[in-house]
């Protein structure tokens, strides 16, 4: 049974959250779970299930300090060495767990997650990698969204190696489609990074499709979309923003008038579908790829479904040897390019 | 009377759109307008118009090429120097108009107006400004959004010093708040380029607010965001994508059952509202600041609409004599900046 340690304390509705979301998980995907943070905090919430849910695989492990969103990361990383985030990491390093999720501070889970658990040897930096639902009603994949800035153009490559192999481990995809995020088509209209970045990925056995723009994000044609991480956390947050803009003034214009009003009520399968479609909360946070241990980081926000789904692609990616097989394809090009 | 020419071949309903949209803004902004393209094909769509708008200042001004829009920027620039745009651009250099409006192929229309009228003396790059409308019911102005790559922090610095005389001239704010595009607030968030381009705004003599990351382009909070043209176009685009992502999905959700058609009859107004507030015909098309006359690029796909509002933002932008104030002030902040 894959062992998943969850930071309980992380995310803005912590431990609530996160302790429903890992019941639900625990009886959903049968996975062990170690909810891991102030114990008496989440032996509290876990009273709340208690009658129902005895008996599931979720065990507690005490951390004495607890991350906060305005806590700085470096900071938080070298100075609360007992949060409930370092806990979950030395879990997974010490072979006590096989993954981590966390819906806390995004800076310090990557913090945490890369310097307690180490990169895989073979990739220079790991990459935050991103979901967004598509017009086709599938997803594409966006990485890096912000673990690095100024990425070089081999560290590219690698983001498209390993969102490659994540995206067949979790949707199924024998050979999914790679591009690479720039301002038009044509190779010349993008920038020196992605000039270059194109030529490795041409050299490379992916199937790279060629360089997109960004309203291809939501049209479906490609599975994977690589970028430095500047502008993938510059896209991931505009389309955030404007999903919230959308449904504020959704939100308004119905409210206007008694006619919408009814309409609203009519039509609200439609909106509730579209909610439905612009909640983060399906897709199962982002894996932070390329260090040693499955590592998912959750919106802040996350509800108890987000944590759940969190936590099955975690499990999924575990199954699926992703960091195993990362390591073994990002190897073999090094040795390849050295020999 | 401000003169302005158009080019009447350039958008994808060429020439219809632009000759309804000039008579347009010519009724309504009391502007001359100079229709520039094939002379048959423009008479042609004044003639439908004719009983009417007899008297109009509308003049046509024959070119015998038109760039298309899968031209190449520089080879359509180099080739075709009888096109509708190159001609619009020399009535411009030649002291006959004193802005042109194209709705063409965007690279293209950038090019010509470059290399054409030049920079102005004291600016190193021109830069594409594009409005967003915000949940303040308002517009946030973002810059670069296409016009270059690999910006340095001085060009950058420049890009805020137009975009907040721009800003200044057609929303009337008397000191527009300057932010610059970075993935969190802080200032160790960002990479090489907003490190150093933060230092030199809040050296200047701007309202700089700080940095901003991309969900804050729609929340109001600031006027006039700047960044590399790389990381604007990326914004640009995954916004106009996210829209027409959800506009599809709103579409098909409406349709899926007879109750939500109703209630879709019901709150049309709502969504009638959405979709204006969405339209880019409302906000008149983006500038290419820095050059020597006036230059408004509108979206290919423009409607009449979209068309006279671009025409009515050319004529604001000269009243308000934009291309002096922005020489002046980058003028004196060289001058500063040596002494």
């Amino acid at each position: 049974m894959t062992t998943i340690a969850i930071d309980a304390m992380g995310g803005d509705h912590a431990p609530r959250a996160e302790v429903e979301g890992a019941i639900l998980a625990a009886r959903e995907f049968g996975v062990r779970i170690l909810l891991v943070g102030i114990e008496a905090a989440i032996r509290q919430e876990l009273s709340r299930h208690r009658d129902r849910d005895r008996g599931l695989p979720i065990e507690v492990v005490g951390a004495a300090e607890v991350i906060t969103m305005s806590d700085s990361p470096s900071q938080a990383f070298r100075r609360k060495k007992e949060s409930s985030m370092h806990v979950a990491a030395r879990l997974v390093r010490d072979g006590k767990a096989e993954a981590m999720v966390s819906a806390g501070n995004t800076g310090a889970a990557m913090t945490v997650a890369r310097f307690v658990l180490g990169t895989l040897p073979s990739v220079d930096r790991p990459a935050l990698a991103a979901a967004f639902p598509n017009m086709k009603d599938k997803v594409s994949v966006i990485l890096d969204v912000g673990a690095n800035v100024d990425s070089k153009p081999e560290q590219i490559r690698q983001f498209a190696v390993m969102g490659e192999i994540y995206f067949r481990a979790i949707w199924g995809v024998k050979r999914p489609r790679v591009a690479l995020l720039s301002i038009g088509e044509e190779e010349m209209k993008g920038n020196e990074l992605t000039r270059e970045a194109s030529n490795l990925l041409k050299q490379s056995s992916l199937n790279f499709v060629g360089n997109v723009e960004g309203r291809d994000v939501f049209r479906g044609n490609v599975d994977v979309i690589v970028c430095d991480g500047f502008i993938g956390n510059v896209a991931l947050k505009i389309s955030e923003g404007l999903v919230e803009h959308v449904q504020g003034m959704l939100k308004k214009a119905i409210k206007s008038s008694l006619s919408s009003q009814i309409g609203y009520a009519l039509s609200k399968r439609a909106f509730d579908d579209f909610r439905k479609r612009t909640d983060s909360s399906e897709t199962g946070g982002a894996p932070l790829l390329g260090v040693r241990g499955i590592t998912i980081i959750a919106h802040g926000r996350s509800n108890p479904n987000a944590i759940k789904n969190a936590i099955r692609v975690a499990g999924e990616l575990c199954r699926a040897r992703v960091n195993e097989k990362i390591d073994q394809e990002l190897s073999a090009a090094a040795v390849a390019a050295q020999g």
